[in-house]
């Protein structure tokens, strides 16, 4: 099998011992948790598509190792166009399930370390890509849904790693064994966490020669022994509880995070990618981060829905056709397909490492993803003009069945005779759902903080940025020589 | 009793007998309901800050009438000194609940009928004006909470009142009677309508003839018979009924809107303050919008509670510092202050009408809430890149009294070591709350199309500017004579 | 003679020997400098409008010194209402000129002056006080513009005025003699210099001890000997020389800015209003800058301006009613009465100084100034937008006189047959002026550096906000004691 | 010759025989006229560089009809990879010049036409593409600029062309002959207009059959009888004329618009690519427009030169260390690079059509172009924000000249030791150009309105949106079936 169907896949979550809590107790069942099982659903559609004929040239790829088809979630990209077709990817998964599909953040985790091991080995004679390589063809053969780990607590934000109060705020050896290394610490934020087979950890910032015990990358089983999951809470999340069909917007997919705790947890030397190689963790974050940038192209697709669901709103309260409703598509549209540009740009203009994988262009990573911290709220916030003050007024949808109350409401709420009110009431949830419910968690504030806070990539717009250049063409236009 | 306390005000609520339906069900304690009881709490503090010396010459007034102190929501503007007051006492109180009050709209409703009143008698030779004062009499003496309702569910948006294929999609007269009218209608979005004593209703737009039938407006008890309240929900409206005192993230005060259903109401003359005199609706309504958009005036206050929240969200995260943040905060605090520039000189910038109230000036009235569309989303983005990703994956606050998993939040969310981890929760949980969760629906989308949407007021400041006036300047200055 | 007319001002400069150069050479008739001229006009109109029944309220109050009627812009503010007055003489005078008119930076002196006079004295028991208000009766009596010059050249940025290697690049004092004192320096961006009778000098920053000899303050006759005026030069300032009636955009006014040179010029005790007491010189670098920010109101007249030719253009382009060129000029006006609130309130909430001076709220007049480096910006834009591409690529007036070329020009520069194409070109190229041209120097440029650049705004925020109210209110709502 | 050096470009100009008016008066010699000689430097720059090892890649291309060698002005493009390369080569030149360098144009015409004529003659059975590849081969060996000229005067923009009182408000045919035709009409904007060799003409919208004698297409020698140029003028078009060596701040190159007046001139047929074919007329214009919203790349190389310039002019201010200057220059970059991303995306994103001619994304190049009409507004302001107000203080070099000034202006001008005075004056001088002197024209204003205004920009992204995919994907996620 080289590839999953979406019911291998939810088969195979269900043969994963995970330690699991969530509201202060342990999630026995946690496929038919009722809160996670959407964000599963979600991942299972990067499945579902892969066998799809349409989408079988974005969703799929060819193993450069073994020559299989596989899904492109797990393949090395191999050239320009596969760049592309992962920001397409992004696209497709995102308009398709309208949030966080979770499982992209492993794909740039094994083509950041496809990189970063073969030039590890260039200078130290190290065997790290050949292990990563062995790896890879596990992960790609099994078809398995990786979350890739990068963000530490951190701690005192004053204070390097080493100079920790408490030693375990940065993930760190605490045992170097014969067979493999002991590991301690947290990883915050770990978005499809519990919808993962693997997880494959990766320092959260440049380390100097003092953190080198921190400076370590490693994959390890979703449930390896001493792994520890607490389930992030969500806004809206309990609405998922309530058994309906409407107040929670999107039906169908929802997305998760988690904290997860490494209580030492023992990793096995043929899993180990990096071993305090410490000058090699900054070209590891800024890769990782450049891809995963590049990632944010999901937002787009999520953007599609949001538009549709306005476009939808308009007709449904019967103003589709105001000159100001349309402008306001049209801003909507122009905003996000800038964010389109800036993930097809960053992939068009990628390169070759010596691995011979091919990465993004950084500087143009890093601006794209930067705009995704700003658009997703503007284009929320004309969705909410557009939707009307009753997305936030409404009442729940049991009172749609409530005889008492079903007869105002479906008198009242009718604003266009050939629309059933259910229907206004369904796609104004969805918006409530984008904008300020769970799938606001992820099209907003994970725009803002996933990859990376904006003011990262200000320091790496900054960095990469060739000033003498400019300025050489400035000073020659008047005069300074 | 000129002034009740919050305690009066609680007792008060419990002698009303409302009809309130919620997820369905009736509603059979509304006081106390855990989900409503928050935002009875905040329309409380609008009695308690009155007896507080410190808040005296904000939230007190002297009765025009009756020369008696009374609560200034119940005033009648009779300078600018009051106006300004005005816009300062929705600041304070926006800043010491976080959220909507709700008291402004009966506050509203009776300034622009003090004028509206006074204008149809001078026209017409009606009495409405005394009939008006007299009901006025009766509220400030009793200090009531009044509802002032203007939105109408309208149904086909193309069409006038009159030629709607259902005639109750705007509120009218279906009977008139020798002691009164028979009404029947609904009026939505109605903010803190079950926390009311009474309610005022005005017609939602401008009538031509044809809809004179519908150019009414009136007032009632809220428990007057007939009248059904449907209460709408809002992002994360459930976690109220958790029991915690965390996660709801505002523990204190919140709002809420209703759908407000008119079934065939009596409303005894003495208590229709216009009936047919459709040439006033337009004035009506644009100067109850004028007095109600200076109102948000309550969202730079709920802007201050943000800000502070950011700002301690950065000194618990140990990053207060750093230099993008301290720009970050002053932004928002620009941003905040611009608001208030406009809430004060709408205020500053006011004038007499013939009934002897003053209005604020309608032009800046507009512009001010028209930037109240715009920047509590900026300000609201600001706080979400300040606050970090955790605001969104953060582990609910049961998990931090589970011993299983509490050891490993106050481990790993440890950022500060003199700041206890649940602060930090606890703040975050703030910033939650005020942009995606309860009180998100007031900062924000109520932002936008509270005392109408943007359009609507794009629309005041297109009639209200003076054009030829920049135009005369424009020409002679180039020579066009 | 307490007001001059516009003509007595006019020929009251002709008897100032000033030494002015301009394009290398010395100026030998200032007031008829063809490129001087304009700008002298805009300050004469501040005398003709006082002497305008119509605009008498605004343009003069009583002195508080004489009991005279006196020029507002020799007034020192006696009320909340001189202040709100100030602000609309700032818009009325700069929709009037389409430009600076210059001689509101001296009232500012004068006012800030009375304040810190009074204070400086009531700590030190000096006698500067008297001295300034024998000073202020002489410019009121005899109806001065005076050029008020805080911003010295400043040298290395990083370093304090006592550590400069060139002492001079902040003014000093050089000899302390018993009948005055010598002085040297510079100041920078002096607008309308040539056009003052006098000129008040303030320290350009808060001064500590060792700073001592540049904590000075003084007023001196423009045609003092030892002062020197280098005028400063402006996009398409040479188009005043061309001898046309059209392509100068604003054919009647402008402004200008000099560099004035103080070369060891000697000044009487009598006028020497601060003297060493450094201790005082943020104080009056702050009020000044406040007073000055508010000043920026002028620029919401220049906007007025400005949208009413970008409405006149978009008539004469036909395009008037497109929906999308409405919606743009009501962008343009919602942010130019958005900048009309903020100098509104500044001065509506305004404050009495221990001497007797009305001084603006500082906070908001930063805030206001904030947002004038920044909304010209978008409504020139959009003055650029609705004027279209002609405005840059249209013929000189030249090609509309030449016989070979006018008939083209007039046939294919008709878009309306109502209106003359002259019409049409002469409204392009006052957007031009007032987006491109000298008067775009002061409604762009001057806006973002002029009262202080938009870092200095910030910094004023920053340190007038009351960060700890707000962080207790969000602090208490969430339940952090 | 199938490449021109510069030097042969200059000669080859002479020997036109332009009828060109400027200032009311004929231009006797086109080439060494002071104001439009820069503008001739620019486009002799496109000669210069492809001679060019290291730009020769990006410079030059292989004809696809004679194998030859070419500079890429004279392409057509033959892959996504000529796309993408035209976007970087519009990025160097406008980073080399600092200004339009006017031949994109051309290149656009003709690849536009390379694609329609094809089309025509699927359709209709016509010889126009034949025709045309003729006329390709004649540019491309004799590397000819090309003036692309669409534009016209429009009169009364309510009418379509056969409804206006003038019928030369569009350019028609007026004779048929055997031979060719006789047209009539004007075209207005047109960027380097008297730098050219040919110019081609097309339709400036689309046509319906009533207005087919308007669709028409072809191109001429720009000194073909009849054809009259009367120069636009910029502004500080006259600082050129002033024989300094600072004040124009581009102390090379430049712009130039014209309006090209058509007076009954005779096209043979050989040069006639369209002819009444009016369903075509729409196709020519959006792809046209498409491939010349590309050209905007240039506008980014144009911010490179601002970037630099702004850096440089904090570097001499001695404050390119403060973080909020930093954070300002960093703004500057990600806008100027969201631009890139726009022209890389759209290239990246192109198509193959019939002819084989590469078409860009059509949604894509208006998205890029809708964005260059709003940031290098934004870059401009920040730019300015940096300078600091002495760019629109500064005094004239002349001054610099004049002992009794230069004296002063070396002292107090001088913020950084090690930079001597007039560099920073030669900066700022830059600075002023490209924010409000001629550069700013192209920009700026041609950043808004060439290759259409923003509102063409929004209608086309309103069309070539796929809407009801964005609403197919929101309605199945909410239940919508």
């Amino acid at each position: 099998m080289t590839m999953m169907t979406a019911e291998q896949y939810e088969e195979s979550l269900r043969r994963l011992n995970l330690v699991v809590y969530m509201f202060g107790k342990r999630v026995e069942n946690v496929v038919d948790d009722p809160i996670i099982r959407p964000s599963m659903n979600a991942v299972a559609k990067t499945y579902e598509l892969a066998h799809r004929p349409e989408h079988e040239d974005i969703m799929t790829a060819t193993s450069h190792i073994t020559g299989n088809k596989i899904n492109r979630f797990t393949h090395i990209h191999q050239s320009i166009e596969d760049l592309v077709k992962k920001s397409k990817m992004g696209r497709l998964l995102g308009r398709e399930t309208g949030c966080c599909f979770q499982r992209c953040v492993g794909m740039d985790a094994l083509n950041a370390l496809s990189i970063v091991c073969f030039d590890i080995d260039a200078k130290h004679g190290t065997e790290y890509y050949k292990r990563f390589v062995k790896y890879l063809e596990y992960v790609q053969e099994n078809d398995f849904t990786v979350d890739g780990a990068m963000t530490d607590p951190k701690g005192d934000r004053s204070l390097p790693p080493h100079k920790q109060p408490d030693p375990d705020q940065f993930m760190h050896v605490v045992e170097e064994k014969k067979d493999g290394i002991v590991v301690r610490g947290a990883k915050a934020h770990q978005t499809g966490a519990v919808n993962s087979h693997e997880i494959i950890i990766m320092p959260t910032l440049s380390m100097r020669e003092e953190d080198k015990d921190y400076a370590i990358s490693f994959a390890l089983p979703s449930d390896a022994e001493g792994i520890t999951y607490i389930m992030g809470r969500q806004s809206c999340d309990t609405r998922k509880l309530e058994g309906g069909a409407m107040d929670q917007g999107n039906l169908l997919f929802g997305g998760h995070e988690a904290l997860v705790v490494f209580d030492d947890v023992f990793v096995p030397w043929d899993r180990v990618f990096m071993f305090k190689e410490y000058e090699f963790s900054r070209q590891l974050v800024e890769q990782f981060a450049a891809y995963h940038r590049q990632s944010y192209a999901c937002k787009v697709g999520v953007g599609d829905v949001l538009i549709g669901a306005a476009q939808t709103a308009a007709e449904y309260n019967g103003v589709e056709k105001a000159s100001h409703i349309r402008d306001k598509i049209v801003e909507m549209n122009h905003l996000n397909e800038t964010l389109y540009c800036g993930c097809i740009a960053c992939a068009s203009e990628g390169h070759k490492e010596a691995s011979g994988t091919y990465c993004v262009n950084i500087l143009l990573a890093n601006v794209h993803k930067h705009n995704v911290t700003r658009f997703p709220y503007e284009i929320s916030r004309l969705a909410q003009d557009i939707a009307g003050g009753l997305m936030v007024t409404l009442p729940s949808e049991k009172d749609l069945q409530s005889p008492e109350t079903a007869k105002w409401l479906k008198k009242y709420f009718e604003a266009n005779h050939d629309i059933p009110t259910e229907h206004r009431m369904h796609i104004l949830r969805l918006i409530e759902n984008l904008t300020l419910g769970t799938a606001a968690t992820n099209y907003l504030t994970e725009s803002m903080h996933g990859a990376g806070s904006p003011q990262a990539q200000r320091i790496m717009i900054s960095r990469r940025i060739n000033m003498q250049e400019k300025q050489r063409a400035a000073k020659k236009l008047c005069g300074i020589e």
